[in-house]
């Protein structure tokens, strides 16, 4: 799937595989949305995401050990994508970039919120969350106490208290 | 400079200035090379970023707020660019995903180093080479350990450790 590899320094090999938005966009969706299947991921895109370009990226993504790819146990036609190691692993990555976008960028509160909690809570939140992505994505035992739930229920409240104002 | 806002999350808005491959690489040039000139992130590349491209991505960089171009106090003719807060604030970011790059891509020893004794320092060394960072492109005070001589003398050292083996 790639191109020539450029140079071995690790942001540059990063960004050959992640140095697209959508292809970072579509990971997002997955992780923090727990959008498994590819209509979810088109239908409920906040960026209108195109379906070619979605078809895309997930093909490159699944070829590049991010996401899998397998049968839905529910329904036998449907793809149902999952996070690889390689992909819950870019926790971090991703909570470095909420950061630094909350800081500079005009972003709205109802899609930060997320993004406040997971600077706020640090590493140590990060790794519970990254358990939790292994229960739900890699079929390892689910953790205590549910990140992601938090996650939700705090951007809820947020999109809530949002609609109440207008 | 940019296209429509798609949506006012911080992961989107993120990658709506830096989803470019090109853009960060030249960042990161500046950053961890202390490259100021047009001619010397056009030679030096180990990428062989294309002139044209450079140009387009400096100029955006700078549109975008994540580097300032001032004439240069001893050659007038040649523009020298220097890191904004904005730019200097991704030190988080650069070096989460150096962590993940070195994990999981084929990277080689020389390159990644530095990316290497960054996620060893962790936030208090990433706070000290933003200091350092700040005396170099903002004209702070410059703190009291070096952080990038240390990386730098890290990068040296494993070129020389390759070199010597060839």
């Amino acid at each position: 799937m790639r191109e020539i590899i450029r140079s071995g320094c690790p942001i540059n090999l990063t960004l050959e595989i992640l140095g697209d938005r959508w292809s970072l966009i579509v990971l997002r969706d997955v992780m923090f949305g727990n959008r498994r299947h590819f209509r979810e991921l088109l239908m409920k895109s906040d960026e209108g995401i195109a379906s070619n370009i979605l078809a895309d990226r997930l093909k490159r993504l699944v070829a590049e050990g991010l996401l899998s790819k397998a049968d839905d146990p529910s329904h036998k036609q449907k793809g149902r994508y999952s996070l690889t190691e390689m992909g819950i692993a870019l926790v971090p990555v991703f909570a470095a970039m909420g950061s630094w976008g909350r800081r500079f960028l005009p972003v709205t509160e109802e899609m930060s919120i997320r993004a406040e909690l997971l600077e706020q809570g640090g590493p140590p939140l990060w790794e519970g969350f990254m358990a939790e992505l292994r229960a739900l994505h890699l079929d390892a035992a689910p953790p205590e106490v549910s990140v992601l739930a938090g996650l939700t229920t705090a951007y809820r409240e947020a999109v809530e208290r949002r609609a109440a104002l207008v």
